[in-house]
């Protein structure tokens, strides 16, 4: 185990851990008060933060810290993406019992390493200090060309819904690893989608270019979640076609729709599309899958069609800390 | 105590706190994935985060909620003002156990409303969480003209020392409040100085509009452990002069020199400025005195000169979370 001298011999060994910045819109990193940023001409800037906490986020006994170290960046990240833009910068803020200033920080520090230098994204700086359990919240700052963000509220009755990716797969790797406790280099893909989440950044950028999507959002907490939040945003419903989930194969086909409906940390993107527009969507974007599962209704509330085509209320029962709590 | 439905219905109650953005160059505020943040031509963006958590930095018996409150975005917003820049806005991340989701949680938001007014900080986005203890991290977003930055790194051998205010008088108001307790509108300036610190953006933006400052600093851990920081930044050492120290009146002397020494939370600012620049200096900024504390040496290390002229180093023993635990 590791002991550093201060802080400020944490935050050298982290500064030393991350290479230094080439990126010239970065003007000063680490080391300072604070970091100076230079937004591009023509570009807005982008904010986000999120919370990833040991007990509420991940479990210190099952989730190697490699994995926390690429998910904190990761999922924040998304919700950049989730606007169409990219992501720049960030700024840590890390708490820590001393048991993990040792081996655990190291290895948590490869993982936030192997996420940064994935997306391009530079750390900028941010705080540290001693806690009893784990407690990070990670800052990220990207940019969008001025006037093609995608908003939650640029839906509309008519518009064609669709999402990336597999729906569940994450959820499902989080039963695995309650079960088993996960590897630091999965071979699993639902293993790997849980603790190696990646944010789709090029699919979030492409439909916000193309100006191809009217109202985008990342799945974080599940569609069952998400989805009222874009039609509340909007002013909308939506009608969801549940043999048209894109869900995972292998597991019973309950399972597999409720995990579709309702698992978290997908990281997948949500977006509406108009069916002029849609038209012309490719099935795949680079090897992405990306599938329709339904439309936008002017009739408020989000259903479900089942094969009976009987449409039914959907009831949210994604992850919500304080759902949970109750 | 008051229960939310859901985390949707506590960032409403967030949102609702704050009024609409009328800053036009926040595009975005809560509600989306992200904040949209556009930076105006010819200015820089700065950015900061910090950990404010119960237990470290604040007790929760101790501290009233509009102190956590204020105190919270002032001492994030203080990094801006130490180089130089003007907070726009900030991040709140805040997990919460679900007793603190009543009373407590609306006098917290009353305190950084008043924050956020005084400092003229729009609330932009965040993410809120349950935690069995009370745990906030700030990030705060400022602006300064590109080139103005006033950094740790300027200080030249010859350059005189300087702070703003009085030094220990935070350290001081904690001691009151360990003992004592502390009220939502103290009357003690000791007392007002701990719970309530007005971050010295003014003074800050002017040193560096004017050009003033070679380099400059924020006093959150301690005269004794961040004049290192400027002086290792700078690859130069420092001498300050114990007689010249802006002390607390009222207290014994050898109390009031140790508390100006190494007395955390004050959020004054530590700046160097060169002799010619320094004679036209005021003895203050508005009503806030400025004084000379001493001079930057070329040799290394910071020496304390005692009233008998003998100068010895000085040892680091402000605040530091890693140095404690030990």
């Amino acid at each position: 185990m590791k002991h550093f001298r201060d802080e400020d011999a944490l935050v050298g060994e982290i500064a030393r851990q991350f290479l230094p910045s080439r990126d010239q819109k970065l003007r000063l990193g680490i080391g300072d008060d604070a970091a100076l940023w230079k937004q591009r001409p023509g570009f807005a800037g982008i904010l986000t933060s999120d919370w990833f906490l040991e007990g509420s986020h991940f479990l210190r006994e099952k989730h190697p810290p490699e994995s926390v170290g690429w998910k904190c960046l990761a999922r924040a990240a998304s919700d950049i993406a989730a606007m169409g833009g990219t992501p720049r910068c960030f700024l840590l803020n890390l708490a820590l019992p001393s048991s993990a200033t040792g081996k655990w920080l190291k290895s948590f520090l490869r993982g936030l390493r192997r996420a940064a230098e994935r997306l391009h994204c530079v750390l900028a700086g941010g705080d540290t200090t001693l806690s009893n359990r784990i407690l990070i919240s990670v800052t990220v700052i990207g940019e969008i060309a001025e006037g093609q963000e995608v908003l939650r509220s640029g839906a509309r009755a008519g518009d064609l819904l669709f999402v990336s990716g597999t729906l569940g797969e994450a959820e499902q790797g989080l039963r695995l690893i309650r079960e088993n406790g996960g590897g630091a280099r999965p071979t699993n893909s639902a293993l790997r989608k849980h603790l190696f989440p990646e944010p789709r950044v090029e699919l979030g950028r492409w439909l916000a270019q193309k100006k191809l999507a009217s109202a985008m959002m990342d799945l974080s907490d599940g569609l069952s979640s998400d989805l009222p939040r874009i039609c509340a945003a909007s002013g909308v419903g939506a009608l969801i076609h549940l043999s048209s989930l894109p869900v995972l194969r292998g597991i019973g086909e309950t399972t597999r729709t409720q995990l579709a409906l309702h698992g978290g940390d997908d990281y997948e993107l949500l977006f509406t599309i108009t069916p002029r527009k849609a038209a012309s969507l490719p099935a795949k974007f680079r090897k992405l899958r990306l599938t329709q599962i339904g439309e936008i209704t002017k009739e408020r509330g989000v259903r479900v069609a089942g094969r009976d085509g009987v449409a039914k209320p959907l009831r949210a029962s994604g992850w919500d800390p304080f759902r949970k709590a109750k």
